[in-house]
């Protein structure tokens, strides 16, 4: 296939001051959770994307001295020249495929706790971050920066791009975004300084501005020293003689740097999840910088589509293509553009996963990619799948997210692969789930993988094939992979957090019963316990149809877990919208057909609400009949040829859909082969370095 | 100094199997947020409690396979070969003063997410732990365990014990407790097995049973095998023919182990604070393990006072006595009852900050002993410590925390000091907490450190004395240390989460105002969005004293960071018995005198609570006063021979109690010497063993 020409944009050369960006593709920085502590998973990852045809490629936040520590929470360093080795071994990666790479050098200011450090945070007026997710919160606050402190972080920054050179960095960063200290010195909320940093928005910026020219003077001739910058809050704020203070900022330092990296200023705004946001969304902040200068503009959109990056280009709102989330689902998107394989993009759904692993503090995750953060532990490449060393037939039942993965790679692999499952439609639970409120985005789940599987002359489908043990014994596969699934249960658990047993009755539901269109009688209870996006979702669905829903749950917030995606504020105000009441730290107590009796998670207090259904989005189990009848039968399986019966999936153990997918691919790499335990990454210790000199000193 | 001879008991020796414990003293195995990535760091901190006298040291818990993967929580490993060097780091510090080592080894079964090794959680009958705070919940649940894997787990448990008297355990674990896989299959909730597994109780006990004898097949002969047992929800339910089903799981195993170390089951009971519980609160569901075995019996009770534990003895509850936090607090516990030093203890206050460091995923902190986790970063000592070069007079202005920590450092190491608080009571901000409910025990932190202070003939403590900077020229101290505290602010902050500026007003409160005795008209609105302790105390505070209180927070529970200290569902109940209603998820959106307006923290609806007073528990900042007028008049300080002016505590940057006892500590560790970076550890590579057959195999 040859590419349309109107994609050769995407691959022309961009000037970052001294280096050049072999194409459009910018894999701006990102977090991967795997730190300094595991440098051959992390070299392994960053190198897959440059492979697959991303022209830079950068690490996530890089310390640049241990005042700034976001422990638990994975970061890099560049705190002294032990760090440098880690660090190389990913340039090296990167540049064996001739992209740039680039490190996006970091301090936390206030927004660090250093824990392990144990110094006390730094920042302008000794303004800390409020916190109401304690997984954020922190007892120490910052103290106030003076002078001296000023001059530090100065010299630091030089110190560390300094070390970042010999690390083999093309790009160095400048961070004034997502609170860091940078931005709190642009925010008169968090600079309350009363000398030459503080005040008009010229003083505000100038410790940016001094934190550019100190790079450029220790790097700028080597190296393209960029800036990273969040514009929501300062857009919004009008300014003395521009639109507004982000106008004058990027005013202020236009020709400062040799590269703008522009985003937003949240989490929920920055990475926003597709749930509620569209791709694009951060251009209404971001549009307006490449007018007010000269030099190239990177910005994010969760792009997958040629099209829009392409529109971005021609209408002028950037010259790179920014890509975290789309470069970890298919690190080989710039290749399959350049080559017209569109149809082979394994497109970000914006799940979010990949930042819940970041907020989790280990390595990142991704519902798309299976092999994301695998390709050095278990030897897993994105593209690329070892073929069988013997042919194998198989069939798998079920076609979920788990089946589906698994039926694509065992076909890559070469087997003669049957995929079956009793459904019309295939794509398991996303059959329903994805036709929830704001969920449509992660039907690209399934459509990625049948649009591969349709093109295998070695996989046939089965849609609407129910299939027992006879129709399985007179398949007789050489082995047997049950997808087959999980269900929702009507487990309840006591306020001590112990399961007391199912509640049953007619106005009980799950959400399998509302997928199979049994419609509760309102009002309706949503009794939420998996915390996850199911309960909030549901109740959006139920409200939606014009039932009267009350969502309750005995955690903190509706959909606890979602804080983890950036979703949980935007499920509160979804909720609200559809006129949905939340009631926190309860559980159901019991219900009677008219009234569900709650207990308060911690005090026992008891309260009533009139309901005539009550939905219990809880615990999931295995659905696991055929697994239980194959195996009453294991002699006649065995005579029939079948040499192993495997589960994957929810029909194992229930999961989100990013374990199915791994579950899946994880059984068709090892299906025939021999089993290895992941490699255990060690960082680089002191004695592996011969001493050596500080390039700066 | 002698002791007194009825604590000879303590220092008698105990057999452990074929071990014998030199003393009574044992550590009990006990997080240290360590893990094998700190090994240098992790055995200096266990070796300084063997110094201190402690008979046995253990590990925390010490994962035996992959599929026990607790991470981003802190947990130490024995996967394989690789791990033996980090363990024996510590087992040989340990040794050299006569100490036994233990190792925890543990497998957590469904209560692990196993977010780095991707591996579906092991667990009887599929049935997860439920959470409702977030930083405990995960999407993957667990898988049911058939018989090969039950083999599975027996196999890693012998293979880890061998790996364990390999790195050189005197006393290896199997660990039923806490709601890790052995606890699992005790339970009935989790254990709906219908195989020799589950069921009776004979049944349920089984699978411990096997695992505490293939680790004595494995290591018996040369290593006491120890039962970790949780019993409390045991101890609840009643036996067929005995009193209750943990009289008849300990009738069961009676003579299986070499020694039981009995436990409560959850956080919050088994590592209790003090705000809530005494020492010695196991008691009651564990004082009846010594009647039904001849093995010794190990428990804790943060016992820091020697009559208490010989009572424990005398009284046949215990045989040994196990100490975590205590052993923390103060690693020469032991030594200073030895040694008849009992006014030198430094007990234990049971804030809890140790476990909160767990929970935080990061290594140990504890407010009494700042050095605890610095002894290899630092080279810090819990009692000794590196004498002045120099002596020099210290003038440190504010006898709280971080004061007294730094006129007792400073103290110690010969410098002569002054100690100066305007308050005729020293103790700072303790002064009025440690009178607030449940409070008490923390006046330890003031106690410790006057009643060595008051024996220093090097020290001059100056109660009552309010010092400007006139009078500090006349004293002229060659270092002045600031430690004058600091205030809580009526700053509040906007649903996202930006501060707004101050609210005030004649009925606007903060804590200092309670503390100066300015009581609030009711109806009160307490507003917290510290989210420790302060809120939570001082609503129970003000209730006590007969005022309507409503406590309102924008997080999602009263006190929401103190799930990290154990106290949150206690917080709870203390507020619902003194009848204070909790709102959450709000935030004070103005207060006109007559009701306080609220607003959603997400969807910004508006709500009212009549009040007569609002009292706001949010930011504090420093009293810096006394160090503005300092700075302004540098030039006759120095005439007047001050040659360092420097802030420690709260008066530097806010925080907790822990930050100011460490703040004031390292100041007096650096003071007059060269300050060097602390150091970085680093775990083993694969590179630094020598090949190297599995002992088991």
């Amino acid at each position: 296939m040859m590419r349309d020409s109107r994609y050769d944009i995407l691959f022309e050369p961009v000037k970052i001051g001294p280096v050049t960006a072999p194409n459009r593709f910018y894999q701006v920085p990102h977090a991967s959770g795997m730190t300094n502590a595991l440098p051959r998973v992390r070299a392994a990852f960053r190198e897959a994307k440059a492979e697959g045809g991303w022209g830079v490629i950068c690490t996530g936040a890089c310390s640049i001295h241990p005042t700034s520590d976001d422990a638990p929470l994975p970061f890099a360093s560049l705190w002294d020249l032990r760090d440098i080795k880690a660090h190389a071994l990913m340039t090296e990666a990167v540049h064996r495929h001739g992209a740039l790479a680039g490190v996006e050098l970091w301090h936390g200011g206030a927004s660090v706790m250093n824990r392990v450090t144990r110094t006390p945070p730094l920042s302008p007026s000794g303004i800390p971050w409020m916190a109401t997710h304690v997984g954020f919160m922190g007892n120490l606050k910052p103290r106030t920066m003076d002078k001296s402190d000023i001059r530090d972080v100065l010299r630091w920054q030089a110190e560390a791009a300094l070390r970042a050179r010999s690390a083999g960095f093309d790009i160095v960063y400048v961070y004034a975004g997502m609170g860091y200290l940078g931005y709190e010195f642009l925010m008169p909320e968090y600079n309350h300084r009363t000398d030459e940093y503080g005040g008009s928005i010229e003083n505000r910026v100038r410790f940016v501005r001094e934190m550019i020219e100190v790079t450029k003077d220790a790097v700028g001739q080597h190296c393209g020293v960029a800036l990273r910058i969040s514009l929501e809050e300062l857009r919004s704020r009008p300014g003395r003689h521009q639109p507004s203070e982000a106008h004058e900022v990027i005013e202020l330092l236009a020709e400062v740097p040799d590269l703008f990296d522009v985003k937003m200023d949240s989490s929920p705004t920055d990475c926003a999840p597709s749930r509620f946001a569209p791709e694009g969304s951060h251009e209404p902040v971001i549009d307006f910088v490449k007018r007010m200068t000269k030099k190239p503009v990177v910005g994010v959109g969760r792009f997958t589509s040629p099209d829009s990056m392409v529109s971005q280009i021609r209408r002028g709102v950037l010259d790179l293509i920014g890509g975290a989330r789309p470069s970890i689902a298919d690190p080989f998107l710039p290749a399959k553009i350049r080559e017209g394989r569109l149809d082979e993009i394994r497109e970000c759904i914006g799940c979010n996963i990949c930042i819940s692993s970041w907020h989790d503090g280990v390595p990142v995750r991704c519902t798309q990619n299976p092999t994301a953060g695998e390709e050095w532990r278990r030897g897993w490449h994105p593209e690329r799948v070892r073929p069988a060393a013997r042919k194998s037939k198989v069939l798998i039942v079920g076609a979920g997210p788990a089946g589906l993965e698994c039926a694509l790679t065992l076909g890559r692999r070469g087997h003669e692969v049957m995929l079956a499952d009793e459904a019309e439609e295939l794509g398991g639970r996303l059959r329903f789930e994805t036709r929830l409120p704001g969920l449509s985005a992660w039907r690209r789940v399934v459509e990625y993988r049948l649009g591969r599987l349709n093109e295998m002359t070695n996989v046939s489908l089965f849609p609407a094939s129910r299939l027992g043990v006879d129709e399985i014994i007179d398949i007789a596969p050489d082995h047997l992979v049950l997808a087959t699934g999980a269900r929702w249960t009507k487990m309840l658990y006591s306020p001590l957090e112990i399961p007391v047993g199912q509640i049953d009755g007619p106005g009980v539901f799950t959400p399998d019963d509302i997928a199979d269109g049994r419609i509760p009688e309102g009002p309706v209870v949503l009794f939420d316990f998996d915390n996850y996006y199911m309960g909030g979702v549901l109740a959006e669905h139920l409200a939606g149809m014009g039932l009267d829903v009350h969502y309750v749950t005995p955690a903190g917030h509706a959909s606890a877990w979602t804080i983890m995606s950036n979703e949980l504020p935007l499920v509160h105000r979804a909720l609200t919208r559809r006129g949905v009441p939340v009631t926190t730290l309860r559980t159901v107590a019991g219900f009677d057909g008219e009234a569900v009796r709650l207990s308060h998670l911690f005090t026992g207090e008891v309260t009533q609400i009139a309901a005539r259904s009550l939905v219990i989005v809880g615990l999931r189990s295995p659905r696991d009949e055929l697994y239980r009848e194959l195996t009453a039968r294991m002699a006649e399986l065995k005579a029939a040829g079948v040499s192993s019966i495997e589960r994957i999936g929810d029909a194992l153990a229930p999961g989100a859909i990013v374990h199915a997918v791994y579950s899946g691919h994880k059984l068709a790499q090892e299906l025939g082969q021999e089993v290895r335990p992941a490699r255990r990454d060690t960082p680089f210790g002191e004695e592996e370095f011969a001493p050596q000199t500080e390039a700066a000193e």
